[in-house]
């Protein structure tokens, strides 16, 4: 019997990773290599169809290649386009989508890499078998794609499921978001988001702690969660800050989706119950009374790790009936 | 030719309106009568059967009636039930679906009343052609209804669409919520929320004002309003404190959704500009870049006015295969 695949694609600001995927989401074949968004698109395209090309040839003749699926920056599942994402040097629109088709002339779907993720744990991970919930990436960004009555929420223009730029602090000296607006989640609550938390506390507390002589450009969320591991008391304190800001809005965004779980991945979400414990508690404390004690707190095993499953998730779905996302080209 | 006709049954804190509805939301005959929430839920259940008979007998032989559809407080779609509605003094679960499937043994659907006025304004009113959309009632309270991808959300528990008790002010001394919580978002944006604004207003301000000389439990919605359109700087103050942080929970909420606009119903949506202006100017501010002057506000001038219409849509949805939404019983 033939055996159907769907090629999976994630297109990262440092990595872009191709996969082959089965409807059970085994990974076939895999590759990785440097995505070189400083780059001119053309150049990104042309190492993309060679690498896809070489996983191709690896397929036996037994083997149908049914259509891609691709996760990115920025990307519009509505334009098939990525829209000026920030790190790429790609221009302000770029046609991702259609210089596939053009490539491979099989039928492509294309979404944010957070909404792709999404997907991915609806079909092959912890979102199997629930119809809402809502999965946050926390890492240098924060990242959220929204599962409601088993599809993803797209929106009227294709970008729903930001929930990093909600305003978590209206006040003038908020922090600065790359988006340009003040006080967005994202500042707060992300690897990068810690850091800053992490500076504010050095200099508002008297503790010593190693995290004093490391540089603001060194200081990764590895090394932040394993000061905390080692009970340092500014590396706890600014993991309770940031739990209490995340559960306050979660509860918040449950409040409009009633959902069954969040599911947490990404950097961050590694550190496990220092930053766990304190997020749900938060979380309860400000759920509205038909929420509480309902809303499960998730840390993916799945496709966080094997990042081409989101996107390969968002192909299957153009050839199960299942999707409501439409496919463009 | 038969004409098809549904009950729309609007149950309120205070007055109950039921109606017959044509697939068009044309209105045939309509009744109101007190609800006595105070009263035994049979009273009402005894009150309502006969006043839906006196309304039936009205019908004409080629008349049809296809179902019935409820709009209460607290209601959840997926169990027929209003869960501890506040204000009512019928048990914590009142089995409305139930109840009247036993009476009329027509397919009945229920929902909490913002849901099905959101359902009104998508079949009937200004929401008519969107796709993705939400329903502010500005009332009492705040409700809230989400239409994504054509549907009404419903979440995982039927309780989807309570953006009134998102958390807007996570300090100790925030404003205590009927529900439980500090800080709600409708005990800022909500008549009864812009009444404890005016009277920290004038506690702060030195401003004469005629607000001065009416008592808390006296001061109406219009009487704010009217203060405003004279001019008076309190309550002036008042409509752009609450259209400050409407607006910033319209952007938060639109980052979750991407959606084409907003609707405005219920008491505050009648002072107009007054709070729309200022409302659309802090959404703009505070909207992340992919949403900015994309997001249309409106009041709505339809199914906010003829209660009964929102639990029409509803019903009309089971017959019309539009309805993602199940009927219950």
């Amino acid at each position: 019997m033939d055996k159907e695949l769907v090629l999976g694609i994630d297109i990262g600001g440092t990595y872009t990773k191709i996969g082959l995927v089965d409807a059970l989401g085994n990974i076939f074949q895999t590759k990785q290599f440097a995505t070189e968004a400083k780059q001119p698109y053309t150049t990104f395209l042309g190492r993309l169809k060679t690498e896809i090309n070489a996983l191709k040839s690896g397929l036996q003749s037994n083997h149908q290649l049914l259509g891609i699926g691709v996760g990115a920056p920025n990307a519009n599942t509505h334009t098939g386009a990525m829209e000026n994402p920030p790190n790429f040097k790609w221009g302000n629109t770029i046609p991702v989508a259609h210089s596939l088709k053009e490539l491979f002339g099989l039928p492509i779907i294309i979404a944010n890499d957070a909404n792709a993720a999404a997907v991915g744990e609806l079909e092959f991970g912890m979102g199997k078998g629930m119809k809402n919930f809502v999965v946050l990436t926390l890492g240098t960004g924060l990242g959220s794609g929204i599962i409601s009555d088993g599809a993803l929420v797209l929106g009227q223009n294709g970008m729903a499921g930001e929930i990093g730029h909600v305003n978590v602090n209206s006040s003038l000296n908020a922090r600065q978001c790359n988006c340009g607006l003040l006080g967005c989640l994202e500042t707060y609550v992300s690897v990068t988001g810690m850091r800053r938390t992490i500076f504010e506390l050095i200099a508002e507390m008297r503790d010593d702690s190693p995290l004093r002589s490391i540089s603001f450009e060194a200081m990764t969320g590895e090394i932040i969660s394993e000061a905390a591991l080692q009970n340092d008391a500014i590396a706890l304190k600014a993991f309770e800050y940031t739990a209490e800001i995340l559960g306050i809005q979660m509860a918040d965004t449950a409040a409009h989706f009633d959902p069954e779980a969040f599911i947490l991945l990404g950097g961050l979400s590694k550190a496990g119950d220092i930053l766990v414990r304190p997020t749900i508690e938060s979380m309860e404390n400000h759920l509205f009374v038909a929420y509480k004690n309902k809303v499960k707190v998730l840390i993916s095993d799945g496709p966080g790790e094997h990042t081409v499953l989101g996107p390969a998730a968002l192909a299957w779905r153009m050839f199960t009936g299942k999707s409501k996302e439409p496919h463009m080209v």
